[in-house]
Protein backbone atom coordinates (compact mmCIF):
# COMPACT_ATOMS: atom_id res chain seq x y z
CA UNK A 1 0.00 0.00 0.00
CA UNK A 2 1.63 3.59 -0.85
CA UNK A 3 0.70 6.15 1.45
CA UNK A 4 0.88 10.05 0.09
CA UNK A 5 0.74 13.00 2.43
CA UNK A 6 -0.82 15.96 0.83
CA UNK A 7 -1.94 19.53 0.28
CA UNK A 8 -5.45 20.18 -1.51
CA UNK A 9 -7.91 23.22 -1.59
CA UNK A 10 -5.61 24.09 1.36
CA UNK A 11 -6.03 21.17 3.56
CA UNK A 12 -3.21 18.30 4.28
CA UNK A 13 -4.42 14.92 4.40
CA UNK A 14 -2.84 11.48 3.76
CA UNK A 15 -4.00 9.28 1.62
CA UNK A 16 -3.97 5.81 -0.08
CA UNK A 17 -2.58 5.95 -3.59
CA UNK A 18 -5.34 3.86 -5.92
CA UNK A 19 -4.45 4.46 -9.78
CA UNK A 20 -4.78 8.52 -10.59
CA UNK A 21 -6.47 8.97 -7.28
CA UNK A 22 -5.68 9.28 -3.60
CA UNK A 23 -8.00 7.90 -1.03
CA UNK A 24 -8.16 9.96 1.78
CA UNK A 25 -7.55 9.00 5.04
CA UNK A 26 -8.72 10.35 8.86
CA UNK A 27 -5.18 11.63 10.19
CA UNK A 28 -1.96 10.45 10.24
CA UNK A 29 -2.19 6.37 9.43
CA UNK A 30 0.91 5.85 11.37
CA UNK A 31 -1.12 6.68 14.47
CA UNK A 32 -4.82 6.74 13.35
CA UNK A 33 -5.26 3.72 11.09
CA UNK A 34 -5.86 3.32 7.66
CA UNK A 35 -9.79 4.94 8.28
CA UNK A 36 -10.53 6.33 4.50
CA UNK A 37 -12.88 9.70 4.70
CA UNK A 38 -14.66 8.91 1.83
CA UNK A 39 -13.19 11.29 0.18
CA UNK A 40 -11.45 10.94 -2.96
CA UNK A 41 -8.74 13.35 -4.81
CA UNK A 42 -7.40 12.96 -8.03
CA UNK A 43 -3.79 12.47 -7.65
CA UNK A 44 -2.86 15.73 -10.52
CA UNK A 45 -4.95 17.90 -7.90
CA UNK A 46 -2.74 17.31 -5.25
CA UNK A 47 0.68 18.60 -4.02
CA UNK A 48 2.51 15.68 -2.45
CA UNK A 49 4.38 16.64 0.47
CA UNK A 50 7.25 14.77 2.10
CA UNK A 51 5.12 11.94 3.53
CA UNK A 52 6.45 12.01 7.32
CA UNK A 53 8.25 14.94 9.47
CA UNK A 54 10.56 13.11 11.80
CA UNK A 55 9.63 14.63 15.40
CA UNK A 56 12.64 13.51 16.90
CA UNK A 57 15.80 11.93 15.06
CA UNK A 58 16.58 11.38 10.87
CA UNK A 59 19.46 8.46 11.51
CA UNK A 60 21.88 8.13 8.33
CA UNK A 61 24.38 5.19 8.08
CA UNK A 62 27.85 5.54 6.48
CA UNK A 63 29.92 3.67 3.73
CA UNK A 64 27.21 0.98 3.98
CA UNK A 65 27.87 -0.24 0.23
CA UNK A 66 31.65 -1.40 -0.39
CA UNK A 67 31.16 0.59 -3.88
CA UNK A 68 30.72 3.92 -2.29
CA UNK A 69 33.24 2.85 0.70
CA UNK A 70 35.99 2.96 -1.65
CA UNK A 71 35.13 5.75 -3.82
CA UNK A 72 35.50 7.47 -0.65
CA UNK A 73 38.61 6.93 -0.10
CA UNK A 74 38.08 4.10 2.30
CA UNK A 75 36.95 0.44 3.72
CA UNK A 76 33.56 -0.15 4.79
CA UNK A 77 33.25 -0.22 8.69
CA UNK A 78 32.35 -3.46 10.15
CA UNK A 79 29.42 -1.56 12.57
CA UNK A 80 26.96 0.89 11.07
CA UNK A 81 28.49 4.06 10.80
CA UNK A 82 25.44 5.95 12.33
CA UNK A 83 25.19 10.08 12.28
CA UNK A 84 21.93 12.65 12.30
CA UNK A 85 20.50 14.84 10.06
CA UNK A 86 18.22 17.34 11.71
CA UNK A 87 14.42 17.62 11.05
CA UNK A 88 14.69 20.95 9.79
CA UNK A 89 16.50 18.98 6.62
CA UNK A 90 13.54 17.25 4.77
CA UNK A 91 11.37 18.36 2.15
CA UNK A 92 9.38 16.77 -0.05
CA UNK A 93 9.12 15.55 -3.99
CA UNK A 94 9.12 18.56 -6.33
CA UNK A 95 10.59 20.84 -3.26
CA UNK A 96 13.71 22.62 -4.40
CA UNK A 97 17.39 21.92 -3.42
CA UNK A 98 18.84 24.91 -2.09
CA UNK A 99 22.71 25.02 -2.58
CA UNK A 100 24.16 26.86 0.44
CA UNK A 101 26.49 29.90 -0.58
CA UNK A 102 29.02 27.91 2.54
CA UNK A 103 29.92 25.42 -0.03
CA UNK A 104 31.59 24.79 -3.33
CA UNK A 105 30.69 21.04 -3.75
CA UNK A 106 27.15 19.40 -2.73
CA UNK A 107 26.63 16.27 -3.81
CA UNK A 108 23.42 13.60 -4.29
CA UNK A 109 23.17 10.58 -2.83
CA UNK A 110 20.24 8.43 -3.37
CA UNK A 111 19.18 6.21 -0.25
CA UNK A 112 16.49 3.91 0.61
CA UNK A 113 14.34 5.17 3.78
CA UNK A 114 12.88 3.07 7.18
CA UNK A 115 9.91 5.32 8.41
CA UNK A 116 9.80 3.57 12.10
CA UNK A 117 6.19 3.64 13.20
CA UNK A 118 6.44 2.57 16.67
CA UNK A 119 8.65 3.04 19.82
CA UNK A 120 11.91 1.35 19.19
CA UNK A 121 14.70 0.11 21.86
CA UNK A 122 16.51 -3.05 22.10
CA UNK A 123 14.81 -4.22 19.46
CA UNK A 124 16.17 -7.80 17.91
CA UNK A 125 16.92 -7.51 14.27
CA UNK A 126 14.36 -10.85 13.91
CA UNK A 127 11.58 -8.18 15.04
CA UNK A 128 12.42 -5.01 13.41
CA UNK A 129 10.06 -5.52 10.99
CA UNK A 130 7.49 -5.03 14.06
CA UNK A 131 8.53 -1.26 14.17
CA UNK A 132 8.55 -1.10 10.51
CA UNK A 133 5.85 1.60 9.31
CA UNK A 134 7.12 1.46 5.89
CA UNK A 135 9.72 2.66 3.52
CA UNK A 136 10.46 5.78 1.17
CA UNK A 137 13.42 7.30 -1.15
CA UNK A 138 15.89 9.87 0.34
CA UNK A 139 18.47 11.93 -1.25
CA UNK A 140 21.55 12.54 1.63
CA UNK A 141 22.20 15.93 -0.27
CA UNK A 142 26.06 16.29 1.28
CA UNK A 143 28.52 19.77 1.17
CA UNK A 144 31.26 17.27 0.40
CA UNK A 145 33.90 19.96 1.19
CA UNK A 146 32.40 20.74 4.48
CA UNK A 147 31.99 17.12 5.54
CA UNK A 148 35.64 16.41 4.93
CA UNK A 149 36.93 19.36 6.26
CA UNK A 150 34.74 19.41 9.53
CA UNK A 151 35.29 15.86 9.85
CA UNK A 152 32.18 15.60 11.94
CA UNK A 153 29.28 15.38 8.97
CA UNK A 154 26.70 17.27 11.41
CA UNK A 155 27.10 20.53 9.04
CA UNK A 156 27.71 19.41 5.59
CA UNK A 157 24.57 16.84 5.66
CA UNK A 158 22.40 19.03 7.68
CA UNK A 159 21.31 22.29 5.24
CA UNK A 160 17.92 23.32 5.18
CA UNK A 161 16.46 20.97 2.52
CA UNK A 162 19.23 18.51 2.31
CA UNK A 163 17.07 15.71 3.13
CA UNK A 164 14.50 15.33 0.47
CA UNK A 165 12.02 12.62 1.17
CA UNK A 166 9.02 11.16 -1.17
CA UNK A 167 7.25 10.71 -3.13
CA UNK A 168 4.87 8.24 -0.59
CA UNK A 169 5.09 5.58 1.97
CA UNK A 170 5.46 1.83 0.96
CA UNK A 171 4.14 -0.40 3.76
CA UNK A 172 4.79 -3.42 2.19
CA UNK A 173 7.93 -3.55 0.68
CA UNK A 174 10.55 -5.88 0.77
CA UNK A 175 14.51 -4.35 1.15
CA UNK A 176 16.37 -6.93 0.26
CA UNK A 177 14.58 -6.66 -3.62
CA UNK A 178 14.91 -4.29 -6.63
CA UNK A 179 16.95 -1.07 -7.35
CA UNK A 180 18.00 2.40 -6.56
CA UNK A 181 18.78 4.28 -9.06
CA UNK A 182 19.57 8.45 -8.90
CA UNK A 183 19.55 10.41 -12.52
CA UNK A 184 20.57 13.91 -12.77
CA UNK A 185 18.62 15.26 -15.41
CA UNK A 186 18.04 12.23 -16.67
CA UNK A 187 21.05 10.97 -16.82
CA UNK A 188 21.99 7.68 -14.45
CA UNK A 189 25.19 8.47 -11.57
CA UNK A 190 24.09 5.81 -9.18
CA UNK A 191 22.59 2.85 -9.41
CA UNK A 192 22.70 -0.80 -7.66
CA UNK A 193 20.89 -3.45 -5.96
CA UNK A 194 19.37 -2.63 -2.69
CA UNK A 195 20.94 -6.16 -2.01
CA UNK A 196 24.17 -4.48 -1.83
CA UNK A 197 23.57 -3.06 1.15
CA UNK A 198 26.53 -3.93 4.03
CA UNK A 199 24.20 -3.85 7.01
CA UNK A 200 21.09 -4.82 6.23
CA UNK A 201 17.55 -2.45 7.75
CA UNK A 202 17.04 -4.99 10.18
CA UNK A 203 20.03 -5.18 11.40
CA UNK A 204 20.82 -1.45 11.41
CA UNK A 205 17.78 -1.26 13.40
CA UNK A 206 18.94 -3.41 15.82
CA UNK A 207 22.34 -1.59 16.32
CA UNK A 208 20.46 1.94 16.39
CA UNK A 209 17.84 1.03 18.69
CA UNK A 210 20.48 -0.13 21.42
CA UNK A 211 22.01 3.29 20.82
CA UNK A 212 18.77 5.52 21.49
CA UNK A 213 15.20 5.14 21.57
CA UNK A 214 13.38 5.12 18.04
CA UNK A 215 10.28 6.90 17.91
CA UNK A 216 7.73 7.20 15.50
CA UNK A 217 8.27 9.07 12.04
CA UNK A 218 11.89 8.88 12.70
CA UNK A 219 13.41 7.75 9.45
CA UNK A 220 16.79 5.42 8.83
CA UNK A 221 18.72 6.40 5.69
CA UNK A 222 20.27 3.67 5.21
CA UNK A 223 23.19 4.79 2.84
CA UNK A 224 24.39 5.10 -0.89
CA UNK A 225 26.11 3.05 -3.40
CA UNK A 226 29.01 4.31 -5.59
CA UNK A 227 28.25 7.04 -7.97
CA UNK A 228 28.33 10.35 -5.93
CA UNK A 229 28.14 13.53 -7.94
CA UNK A 230 28.18 17.41 -8.13
CA UNK A 231 24.60 19.11 -7.83
CA UNK A 232 24.33 22.11 -9.64
CA UNK A 233 21.97 24.98 -10.12
CA UNK A 234 19.38 24.21 -12.51
CA UNK A 235 19.55 20.16 -12.37
CA UNK A 236 17.29 18.17 -11.68
CA UNK A 237 17.95 14.67 -9.60
CA UNK A 238 15.73 11.64 -9.12
CA UNK A 239 15.83 8.98 -6.66
CA UNK A 240 13.84 6.32 -7.98
CA UNK A 241 13.49 2.80 -6.26
CA UNK A 242 11.35 -0.05 -7.68
CA UNK A 243 8.17 -0.61 -6.13
CA UNK A 244 8.20 3.30 -4.35
CA UNK A 245 8.38 5.28 -7.12
CA UNK A 246 10.34 8.43 -7.90
CA UNK A 247 11.77 10.98 -5.70
CA UNK A 248 12.32 14.18 -7.98
CA UNK A 249 13.99 17.66 -6.68
CA UNK A 250 14.66 20.30 -9.07
CA UNK A 251 18.16 22.16 -7.68
CA UNK A 252 18.41 25.94 -7.34
CA UNK B 1 13.50 35.33 35.66
CA UNK B 2 13.78 31.27 36.38
CA UNK B 3 11.44 29.27 34.77
CA UNK B 4 10.62 25.88 35.76
CA UNK B 5 8.83 23.09 34.20
CA UNK B 6 7.46 20.69 36.35
CA UNK B 7 5.13 18.31 37.86
CA UNK B 8 2.60 18.43 40.54
CA UNK B 9 -0.61 16.57 41.80
CA UNK B 10 0.10 14.70 38.32
CA UNK B 11 0.08 17.91 35.91
CA UNK B 12 2.68 18.87 34.17
CA UNK B 13 3.04 22.42 34.18
CA UNK B 14 5.68 25.76 33.97
CA UNK B 15 6.18 28.13 36.34
CA UNK B 16 8.29 31.18 37.88
CA UNK B 17 10.32 30.56 40.40
CA UNK B 18 9.27 32.91 43.34
CA UNK B 19 11.27 31.78 46.43
CA UNK B 20 10.62 28.71 47.67
CA UNK B 21 7.21 28.70 45.41
CA UNK B 22 6.42 28.43 41.66
CA UNK B 23 3.88 30.60 40.25
CA UNK B 24 2.18 28.36 37.77
CA UNK B 25 1.47 29.83 34.43
CA UNK B 26 -0.70 29.18 31.49
CA UNK B 27 0.48 27.14 29.23
CA UNK B 28 4.14 27.27 27.42
CA UNK B 29 6.04 30.53 28.42
CA UNK B 30 8.28 30.28 25.15
CA UNK B 31 4.98 30.58 23.15
CA UNK B 32 1.83 31.82 25.46
CA UNK B 33 4.02 34.49 27.32
CA UNK B 34 4.33 34.81 31.00
CA UNK B 35 0.53 34.69 32.40
CA UNK B 36 0.13 33.85 36.00
CA UNK B 37 -2.95 31.19 36.28
CA UNK B 38 -3.18 32.31 39.86
CA UNK B 39 -1.96 29.03 41.48
CA UNK B 40 0.98 28.58 43.78
CA UNK B 41 2.56 25.69 43.92
CA UNK B 42 5.58 25.19 46.70
CA UNK B 43 9.01 23.84 45.15
CA UNK B 44 9.07 20.82 47.50
CA UNK B 45 6.41 19.24 46.60
CA UNK B 46 7.13 20.06 42.86
CA UNK B 47 8.96 17.73 40.76
CA UNK B 48 11.64 19.36 38.42
CA UNK B 49 11.51 18.32 34.85
CA UNK B 50 13.62 19.05 31.67
CA UNK B 51 12.82 23.02 31.81
CA UNK B 52 12.81 22.08 27.52
CA UNK B 53 11.92 18.84 25.05
CA UNK B 54 13.88 20.27 21.91
CA UNK B 55 10.82 19.33 19.13
CA UNK B 56 14.06 19.71 16.55
CA UNK B 57 17.55 19.63 17.46
CA UNK B 58 20.20 19.86 20.17
CA UNK B 59 23.17 21.40 18.38
CA UNK B 60 26.74 20.82 20.60
CA UNK B 61 29.92 22.64 19.67
CA UNK B 62 32.78 20.31 20.03
CA UNK B 63 36.25 21.98 21.75
CA UNK B 64 35.28 25.36 22.53
CA UNK B 65 36.79 25.53 25.45
CA UNK B 66 41.10 25.73 24.74
CA UNK B 67 42.26 23.98 27.93
CA UNK B 68 39.31 20.93 26.51
CA UNK B 69 40.71 20.83 23.31
CA UNK B 70 43.88 20.32 24.35
CA UNK B 71 43.25 17.59 27.30
CA UNK B 72 41.55 15.43 24.07
CA UNK B 73 44.85 15.85 22.25
CA UNK B 74 43.95 18.79 19.74
CA UNK B 75 44.11 21.99 19.68
CA UNK B 76 40.93 24.34 19.19
CA UNK B 77 39.12 24.38 15.54
CA UNK B 78 39.13 27.93 13.99
CA UNK B 79 35.32 27.75 13.72
CA UNK B 80 33.01 25.95 16.04
CA UNK B 81 32.62 22.21 15.85
CA UNK B 82 28.93 21.59 15.64
CA UNK B 83 27.37 18.19 16.08
CA UNK B 84 24.03 16.94 17.18
CA UNK B 85 22.25 14.90 19.85
CA UNK B 86 19.01 13.28 19.79
CA UNK B 87 16.26 14.32 21.53
CA UNK B 88 15.56 11.07 23.29
CA UNK B 89 18.75 11.59 25.09
CA UNK B 90 16.76 14.43 26.87
CA UNK B 91 16.46 14.06 30.52
CA UNK B 92 15.62 16.15 33.69
CA UNK B 93 17.46 17.45 37.11
CA UNK B 94 17.29 14.38 39.18
CA UNK B 95 16.72 12.01 36.66
CA UNK B 96 19.28 9.18 35.88
CA UNK B 97 21.68 8.75 33.97
CA UNK B 98 22.18 5.25 32.25
CA UNK B 99 25.30 3.75 31.72
CA UNK B 100 25.13 1.80 28.63
CA UNK B 101 26.54 -1.46 28.53
CA UNK B 102 28.40 -0.32 25.08
CA UNK B 103 30.20 1.55 27.04
CA UNK B 104 33.62 1.52 29.23
CA UNK B 105 34.37 4.55 29.46
CA UNK B 106 31.27 7.34 30.15
CA UNK B 107 32.46 10.82 31.01
CA UNK B 108 30.89 14.39 32.43
CA UNK B 109 30.79 17.47 30.14
CA UNK B 110 29.57 20.22 32.11
CA UNK B 111 27.87 22.98 29.58
CA UNK B 112 25.78 26.00 29.33
CA UNK B 113 23.31 25.88 27.47
CA UNK B 114 21.08 28.24 25.42
CA UNK B 115 17.13 27.90 24.78
CA UNK B 116 16.23 29.42 21.31
CA UNK B 117 12.65 30.98 21.53
CA UNK B 118 12.15 31.84 18.25
CA UNK B 119 12.47 30.94 14.68
CA UNK B 120 16.03 31.44 13.79
CA UNK B 121 17.88 31.23 9.82
CA UNK B 122 21.11 33.39 9.40
CA UNK B 123 20.85 35.48 12.45
CA UNK B 124 23.81 38.11 12.65
CA UNK B 125 25.50 37.93 15.56
CA UNK B 126 24.71 41.41 16.66
CA UNK B 127 21.26 40.27 16.76
CA UNK B 128 21.29 36.42 18.35
CA UNK B 129 19.86 37.89 21.90
CA UNK B 130 16.63 38.51 20.10
CA UNK B 131 15.96 34.82 19.03
CA UNK B 132 17.48 32.93 23.05
CA UNK B 133 14.52 32.41 25.20
CA UNK B 134 16.85 32.00 27.84
CA UNK B 135 19.66 29.54 29.25
CA UNK B 136 19.69 26.13 31.61
CA UNK B 137 22.75 24.21 32.91
CA UNK B 138 23.65 20.70 30.62
CA UNK B 139 25.44 17.73 31.01
CA UNK B 140 26.76 16.80 27.20
CA UNK B 141 27.14 12.90 28.91
CA UNK B 142 29.52 10.80 26.43
CA UNK B 143 30.88 7.57 25.64
CA UNK B 144 34.46 8.44 25.04
CA UNK B 145 35.33 4.81 23.98
CA UNK B 146 32.16 4.92 21.22
CA UNK B 147 33.48 8.23 20.68
CA UNK B 148 36.36 7.39 19.34
CA UNK B 149 36.20 4.35 17.78
CA UNK B 150 33.48 5.57 15.63
CA UNK B 151 34.89 8.85 14.05
CA UNK B 152 31.01 10.47 14.30
CA UNK B 153 30.07 11.13 17.89
CA UNK B 154 26.67 10.94 17.42
CA UNK B 155 26.78 7.25 18.87
CA UNK B 156 29.12 8.34 21.69
CA UNK B 157 26.77 11.12 22.43
CA UNK B 158 23.77 10.26 21.33
CA UNK B 159 22.49 7.45 24.18
CA UNK B 160 18.93 8.07 26.00
CA UNK B 161 19.65 9.80 29.11
CA UNK B 162 22.66 11.81 27.87
CA UNK B 163 21.60 15.26 28.00
CA UNK B 164 20.69 16.24 31.01
CA UNK B 165 19.48 19.85 30.71
CA UNK B 166 18.18 22.24 34.30
CA UNK B 167 17.34 22.72 36.51
CA UNK B 168 16.04 26.13 35.27
CA UNK B 169 15.45 28.43 32.46
CA UNK B 170 16.94 31.77 33.59
CA UNK B 171 15.90 34.24 31.09
CA UNK B 172 18.05 36.88 31.75
CA UNK B 173 21.77 35.69 32.08
CA UNK B 174 24.91 36.90 30.48
CA UNK B 175 26.61 34.06 29.16
CA UNK B 176 30.91 35.82 29.49
CA UNK B 177 30.31 36.20 32.92
CA UNK B 178 29.91 33.64 36.01
CA UNK B 179 31.36 29.97 36.67
CA UNK B 180 30.27 27.04 35.52
CA UNK B 181 31.69 23.76 37.91
CA UNK B 182 31.22 20.27 37.68
CA UNK B 183 31.15 17.81 40.78
CA UNK B 184 31.16 14.09 40.94
CA UNK B 185 30.01 13.05 44.48
CA UNK B 186 30.81 16.80 45.58
CA UNK B 187 34.24 16.67 44.09
CA UNK B 188 35.57 19.44 41.65
CA UNK B 189 36.52 18.26 38.18
CA UNK B 190 35.69 21.12 35.81
CA UNK B 191 35.61 24.45 36.78
CA UNK B 192 35.86 27.68 34.24
CA UNK B 193 34.81 31.31 34.01
CA UNK B 194 32.43 31.04 30.95
CA UNK B 195 34.17 33.82 29.69
CA UNK B 196 36.85 31.06 28.31
CA UNK B 197 34.95 30.04 25.58
CA UNK B 198 36.47 30.12 22.40
CA UNK B 199 33.63 31.01 20.00
CA UNK B 200 30.98 32.97 22.08
CA UNK B 201 26.95 32.22 22.38
CA UNK B 202 26.40 34.98 19.99
CA UNK B 203 28.77 33.66 17.39
CA UNK B 204 27.64 29.85 17.76
CA UNK B 205 24.23 30.94 16.78
CA UNK B 206 25.20 32.98 13.79
CA UNK B 207 27.25 30.01 12.65
CA UNK B 208 24.43 27.16 13.39
CA UNK B 209 21.74 29.43 11.69
CA UNK B 210 23.70 29.76 8.54
CA UNK B 211 23.33 26.37 8.26
CA UNK B 212 20.06 24.96 9.83
CA UNK B 213 16.86 27.04 10.83
CA UNK B 214 16.98 27.10 14.41
CA UNK B 215 13.38 26.33 16.29
CA UNK B 216 12.17 27.47 19.07
CA UNK B 217 12.93 25.07 21.90
CA UNK B 218 15.77 23.76 20.01
CA UNK B 219 19.05 23.86 22.49
CA UNK B 220 22.55 24.67 22.05
CA UNK B 221 24.89 23.10 24.01
CA UNK B 222 28.29 25.31 24.04
CA UNK B 223 31.24 23.15 24.81
CA UNK B 224 33.25 22.19 28.29
CA UNK B 225 36.19 23.45 29.82
CA UNK B 226 39.11 21.15 30.70
CA UNK B 227 38.23 18.22 33.61
CA UNK B 228 36.69 15.91 31.56
CA UNK B 229 36.67 12.37 33.69
CA UNK B 230 34.48 9.21 34.32
CA UNK B 231 31.30 8.35 35.60
CA UNK B 232 30.69 5.41 37.81
CA UNK B 233 27.56 3.11 38.62
CA UNK B 234 26.38 5.52 41.86
CA UNK B 235 27.95 8.13 41.68
CA UNK B 236 26.46 11.86 41.86
CA UNK B 237 27.30 14.27 39.03
CA UNK B 238 26.24 18.10 39.18
CA UNK B 239 26.67 21.01 37.05
CA UNK B 240 26.34 24.36 38.62
CA UNK B 241 26.50 27.86 36.83
CA UNK B 242 26.40 31.07 38.78
CA UNK B 243 22.93 31.96 38.30
CA UNK B 244 20.81 29.21 36.85
CA UNK B 245 21.51 26.82 39.46
CA UNK B 246 22.23 22.83 39.89
CA UNK B 247 21.94 19.96 37.78
CA UNK B 248 22.37 17.25 40.05
CA UNK B 249 21.80 13.40 38.32
CA UNK B 250 22.53 10.14 39.68
CA UNK B 251 24.27 7.97 37.57
CA UNK B 252 23.01 3.77 37.06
Amino acid sequence: MKIARFSHDGAINYGIVDGDSLVVLDGDPMYTGFNPTGERVSRDSATLLAPVIPRSKVVAVGKNYLDHAQEMGGNAPEEPLLFLKPNTSVIGPGDRIILPDLSDQVEHEGELAVIIGAIARNVEADDAASVIFGYTAANDVTARDLQRADGQWTRGKGFDTFCPLGPVVETEFTPTSGTIQTRVNGEVRQQAPLSNMIHSVASIIAYASAVFTLLPGDVILTGTPAGVGPLLSGDVVDVEIDGIGTLSNPVV
